[in-house]
């Protein structure tokens, strides 16, 4: 018997025609408050540290506080940590997620009925 | 002056660790409904023909009943339909993401605020 997995939702917020806030960034900003390295948050996500830099960059940029303080250079590379702005932003993304899901539960609700194995009764 | 974009909520819901149902999706059932056409609802998204179709057959195995009906081959090849089901998805889709934006619109808000051109006061 295998557990079910009940849906996820996941969200991307379009920002005019350029910021965008997705599952990666927010992602990304989760493990850099929880390792304290941008290059460990990339890793662990299977991402290289060039990308986990510009999609760093590309926060900084697109706010008007920078997300992630760091401490570049140094043995070992220096550390990085979100800032206030970094931890709102990361708040107010996974507060929408939330909200979204709750109100969206009777029609997510629906659709996996209408699956296949919508039932979910075990096997694959 | 161009005319400030509101913010846009894509949603993907992951059903299990299969089934998915995303803005690609979405979009892709709404243009067959909308051209009668699995190749023109495709390439209106920049798809190929065989991507477009793999999404189709993908979508058609996931759910209990087919999505869309289609006709292959003669000249010009046949048309396409969404079915009950196929119309009754995308209609639960477009409620998810109309309930979800509603839902996290004060923080969404707040997230756009946080931006460095926030206040979309014109230009770029």
């Amino acid at each position: 018997m295998t557990v079910p997995q009940p849906p996820r939702l996941f969200l991307r917020i379009l920002f005019g025609d350029a910021a965008m806030l997705g599952p990666g960034k927010a992602q990304l900003l989760e493990g850099i408050r929880d390792t304290g390295s941008i290059s460990a948050a990339g890793r662990a996500m299977g991402m290289s540290y060039k990308r986990a830099w510009s999609l760093v960059e590309e926060m900084n940029a697109a706010f008007a506080e920078p997300l992630v303080a760091s401490a570049r250079g140094g043995a070992g590379g220096g550390g990085a940590a979100l800032t206030p702005a970094g931890e709102r932003v990361l708040q107010l993304y996974q507060a929408v997620t939330a909200r979204a899901a709750e109100a969206g539960a009777a029609e997510i609700a629906q659709l996996q009925a209408m699956l296949r194995h919508g039932d979910m009764s075990g096997g694959k």
